[in-house]
């Protein structure tokens, strides 16, 4: 009896991987080792679990245990796998009444993900103080929003949760005022969430324009959204410590102290690869394990994929830590599928994201701000112009920012942003795939997309953009 | 002095030309002959102004005759040009008042548009029967449906308006029931609108679908979402004639009449290229005038664009006649500027459409139909999936039908279409790219697609359905 295909997290990528190796090669067993209760639930989902737009935590799962163990996956919760031994073929984990499990592998995935960092900000101090990276967590933060008569325990509907957690912030007093430290994804969804939730919202970014990797374009235009719906945006404000002892009293910065009663650190995250600091493995870009086409790390017969692994950049070339949730399940379905004999590539990524500001959408792809742009060698040429979502007389049409950046020398399109209130986000796909397929701006300007007045006007904004940029190439 | 370059027809490929041939190269003169007095309006915006959305018959120009003269563009309203001399390089204009006058070119371009066809319809004869192809017959539809003490004069707020035929039809008792015959674009469209304007409407299409150039997954689930809000559909049952005298009584089908008091008939168009009879200009496509990447079309200096032309289609490589308006504009810019020196190639078409009914929007792109693929030498294979158009448990996901096709031999995408009420239009624009870029079925399912619960699931419904017809390519 051959050994098992070893899998170290049971998220996106694990169960995505474990999923598709089952279907392939039946009569194979694959092993699912996570160290924590939780699988398969939908990170990019709590903002709007704390908002109140979704009912239940449960509604964040898509897979129970149970149904992990109807598609034939032995799936171990609870065990932390502490130690790779890539000689011996074997993992090591550590279950939580200590005991400790030995396990060979034929081929392992590791698919740990990633963490929340929390720069200098101690956020397991003060109560009212969190990260938002975890279902406990979730559960917690929206514990403590309600007051703890208006509490429903039903919320937290979901065996795994740490009960404990969830009493202690739901009897604390309901917050008036929140400081969201870190103007990125989790912050400007985390300020809707809190401000649809009542409180009194200042969101603090370090830098000069909130969601940075989507461009200045975009940063500002969200940050007037999120100004008109009523949250005080401090940009180049960085935050430097939460003050509070018992109860988070006050965030500190630049000599002042704004009281607040909550507070949410989202400063980034890091990928999770403490598992083979005793290996040789490769470390890539932001520290995540180095990847090839295939997602194999540089140990033999051991995959990595998800938050915790690199991928191939569709316009550099080279490897890249974007940790995103496509690009998580896509590649755990691509090292399934490769493990079980059917060699497959797990793409590249364009680094395509969107997210929404209350009514605002939001959307990037590839190379948008200059700086990457020139680190992986282009000369980069940027316009951004504002045109209607829709033909100008037809109701409802709204201006909609495309910034297209392209490369000097070649014309070659870059990368690209977009914002606007109406159907803007989804737009941003037409980018990321002529950045697959390695587009000029001149062959972006003769798409031919799509022309509807309820839709779009004759000349789609990105076909705008393409035509100002090829004129400023011209040049 | 050098003759000026001679544009036939001021709408929307005309006036793209002589607008960007007068920037490019504003020491040379352009003449615009129009036939009548409209000029730059715009077609697809009509059933909105009729459904009662858009105000006034004036927001759906975009450029006025004044405006048309500050960039310096000689337009000559009332000329009808009725003869071209591709070897004197004249064209023979008629105006309306009888007059006569020849005029030299140096470059010509023939944008005559196209114009509704009425198949065997009467449609001049009774009161009440209509098709929708003029600026003019929408302000008489207007008129028509709106009961003669409740019409506004001012909708119709246009000195080129044939202001006696909207008298005539404002005067006439409102209708109540109305057949529309042909349920493609304009059909669909004018449903929706008559529906909005109170109207018991009844759609009838010969085939078996609507939409035919949508393929049956979308023109089922239109058709779906049509009855759904009350307008009645026939499918299967080609309408053999109008019946009424003084006004329109009934339309005839199947040995049955079923009375009504209005027609719309949009049972097609055809191109414009009457113009050219005398000469020995080569026909291609749909009866279109023949034209090469440059918009040239087979006469010396004789370029054509928009309805009355072909273009080159993005999957097959051959000229092929798909009149719309991106087409329009963008061969009459691109011809602009080769004829102002600049050589422009007019960019290749995927027969991008999209198309509102009610709430369900629909799009498709490339060879949708098994016939349109066999004939250009593909063998198609097929899915339709129905995916989430966000992530489920997010509020307002809606199920979208993604149908893709591929060939068969070599996994290379040749069409797809989308439906779906929550953002689905806009999405086709990715299929649309993925086609210009030659991209295969493979590379489709590996596309960098946006995840964010509010506005896509993880896997984005094209790479469901890019997954799906991959497993049936294997096979």
């Amino acid at each position: 009896m051959t050994d098992p295909f070893v899998v170290v997290g049971a998220d996106a990528a694990g169960l995505s991987a474990a999923s598709k190796f089952r279907r392939e090669a039946p009569d194979r067993d694959v092993v699912v080792f996570e160290k924590g209760q939780w699988i398969s639930y939908a990170y990019c989902g709590m903002p709007y679990f704390i908002e109140g737009r979704i009912e239940r935590l449960s509604d964040l799962l898509s897979l129970s245990p149970s149904e992990v163990d109807e598609r034939g996956i032995d799936l171990r919760r609870g065990h932390e796998v502490v130690a790779v031994d890539p000689d011996a073929r074997t993992v090591t984990a550590e279950t939580a009444d200590g005991d400790t499990v030995t396990q060979a592998y034929t081929d392992l995935l590791v698919a740990t993900g990633g963490r929340a960092t929390t720069g200098p900000f101690d956020v397991r101090g003060p109560d009212g103080a969190f990260t938002l990276h975890s279902m406990d967590t979730a559960a917690a933060i929206d514990a403590y929003i309600a007051s703890p008569e208006a509490y429903d325990p039903a919320r937290a509907d979901v065996d795994a949760v740490d009960r404990e957690r969830v009493e202690y912030n739901a009897a604390l007093p309901a917050p008036e005022t929140a400081a969201i430290v870190g103007g990125g994804y989790v912050g400007v969804e985390m300020a809707e969430a809190l401000s649809g939730r009542g409180l009194d919202v200042h969101l603090f970014q370090r830098s000069g324009h909130l969601l940075p990797p989507f461009g200045e374009a975009v940063g500002d235009r969200v940050e007037a959204t999120i100004a008109e719906n009523g949250v005080t945006v401090h940009t180049n404000t960085p935050v430097e410590r939460l003050v509070g002892d018992g109860r988070i009293e006050a965030v500190a910065f630049g000599g002042e102290e704004l009281p607040v009663d909550m507070a949410i650190v989202g400063v980034g995250i890091r990928p999770n690869t403490e598992l083979l600091d005793g290996t040789d493995v490769e470390l890539g870009d932001g520290g995540a394990l180095s990847t090839d086409e295939y997602g194999r790390t540089s140990l033999p017969d051991v995959y990595a994929a998800g938050d915790c692994a690199t991928a191939t950049h569709a316009v550099t070339g080279t490897e890249t830590w974007v940790p995103l949730g496509l690009t998580a399940n896509r590649a755990g379905r691509a090292v399934g599928a490769t493990v079980a004999g059917e060699p497959s590539p797990v793409g590249e990524i364009a680094g395509t994201a969107v997210v929404k500001a209350f009514e605002m959408e939001a959307g990037r792809a590839g190379l948008v701000e200059d700086e990457a742009a020139i680190d992986a060698g282009f000369d980069p040429v940027r316009e951004t112009v504002t045109a209607g979502s829709r033909s100008g007389y037809y109701p409802g049409a709204a201006p909609t920012d495309v910034t297209l950046v392209a490369d000097r020398d070649t014309g070659r399109l870059i990368g690209g942003s977009i914002a606007g209130p109406d159907r803007a986000a989804v737009r941003i796909n037409t980018l990321a795939t002529a950045l697959e397929a390695d587009m000029t701006v001149p062959g972006v300007e003769r798409l031919d997309l799509a022309y509807a007045p309820p839709f779009s006007p004759v000349w789609d904004p990105i076909l705008v953009a393409a035509k100002v940029l090829n004129g400023t190439l011209a040049e």
